[in-house]
């Protein structure tokens, strides 16, 4: 976050009240380079895999989290070491690069890094062959239909999204961040973290998961700020999370993993009510 | 957009009223890739530079938008043909790649296309970089600070998000798109697009402003329906506009942007207040 070094608030004369309820500093936005490195046709090799737009904190998780929910790695112990590195930048406390070295046993697959792999298939470019690919990576995301079913409670599920945002500092300091929050079946929550970019958030999420060695979330559910989309959708079942719930609207793409994965999807989920978009089953009613 | 198969709001026996307010279609989400085709060394070169999730529609003006937000053209001339391929997407009526051909007098630079080249710098990886890069291959966006100031008034400016959520038709029947909106100075609408990706709206009105060869656009300005970033003030920057209003939050590297640029960039914008983040000359105070 950064104080704002001058701004001007209209109707200047006639606000003041109003206006105590706004945000006066700013969420900070800078990009992040994750670079891996790893071992191939025994030579040791590096690449630059993503650049993000990110807030700085939790960089380690971010980046983890991301080579995760990617199918780049399969959990921490393909991890050898993490560091962030760069320098830092000018007048701030934080780095922009972190490079993730992989243990020299772990088989990674450079087709799946050049370009997002969720969106390429031979047989043409759609929503469908997005979803087949997830299929093709997701190590635990394909187990969730044979789960026993791990239910939460109608009343639970109300009390998260406000009970989120009294943790959410970051949005509550800028409003001008998203968040993503890990809960287990009892509405208790596990982590939370905050972001510019909502998938940075929830990378965040599974790159903690990591570093605590506790996937797949079988008994869990996350909860997200804004929207659900692919992309959250695709996160959360490469953790095997069998309910996302989001504040906002589902799209059409996120729909469709949820059917073919067989996932709870929750939208416009607020104190007074919410949307069940696939499988209510989850879901107790009181 | 499409009609729910089925979907069950809770609690379900008392929220029928209240919930007439919620919309019953999802905002769809599709893949679209933009395949390029040009000239080097004397051959014809192709070369996938983009896969995005969007929703359908305009994307043709998504395509040229990106190609000229991304720095790779700078004018509608220099397109020779645009056209949608790929299957037809099973049960829908719009297909998922464009193929963008150019004019063979085209010098594409491959390197600003390999990876975004607003991230990419010799001196390391941070948002001054990024600024760096943006200076370099902005065409328009370097004019702003020397342009006679066109300013618009505070009431016109207060009437513009009310305005436009009246013509936000996805996020009416969806409650899941962004929208962005380029408006005269005179807070005349020219042209609005949604989708679920804020850039993606964006990149679709200045495609439109390709097509229209109205460029640059110094006498007017665009309303963005959620946050601005760093990317959107480029995106904007690019077409030479010199004001950007949100209606949601402002992020430190957005500022930055506006700082470096000249630009007056507006947050928090709604029928009542906002706030100017940078260089509240070009609006007047009546």
């Amino acid at each position: 976050m950064k104080i704002l070094p001058s701004h001007h608030t209209f109707p200047s004369n006639s606000i003041q009240t109003k206006d105590q309820t706004f945000p006066s500093q700013l969420a900070t936005e800078e990009p992040l380079e994750i670079r891996l490195e790893y071992w191939a046709d025994g030579e040791p090799q590096r690449k630059s895999v993503s650049i993000t737009m990110r807030t700085p904190g939790n960089d380690v998780e971010l980046a983890t989290g991301f080579l995760f929910t990617e199918g780049i790695i399969s959990s921490g112990k393909d991890i050898k070491q993490v560091r962030l590195c760069g320098p830092n930048v000018e007048g701030q406390e934080f780095q922009n690069i972190v490079r993730v070295e992989l243990q020299p046993t772990v088989m990674v697959k450079t087709d799946s890094m050049d370009r997002n792999f969720y969106t390429t298939s031979s047989c043409g470019i759609c929503g469908k062959s997005s979803l087949e690919a997830l299929k093709v990576h997701n190590r635990f995301g394909n187990n969730i239909q044979n789960l026993p079913i791990s239910r939460i409670s109608q009343k639970v599920l109300l009390g998260l999204p406000g009970y989120m945002r009294t943790q959410q500092q970051l949005f509550h300091e800028t409003g001008g961040s998203h968040a993503s929050a890990l809960f287990d079946n009892q509405g208790k929550l596990l982590c939370l973290r905050e972001d510019v970019g909502r998938h940075n958030a929830l990378d965040k999420v599974l790159g903690w998961t990591l570093s605590e060695n506790c996937l797949p979330l079988h008994n869990h559910m996350v909860v997200v700020s804004g929207r659900a989309s692919f992309e959250l959708m695709q996160k959360a079942s490469m953790g095997g999370i069998p309910i996302l719930a989001a504040v906002g609207a589902v799209s059409t793409l996120a729909l469709q993993v949820a059917q073919d994965l067989d996932m709870t999807l929750v939208g416009f989920l607020n104190k007074d009510r919410f949307t069940v978009y696939h499988d209510p089953g989850r879901i107790q009613h009181h």
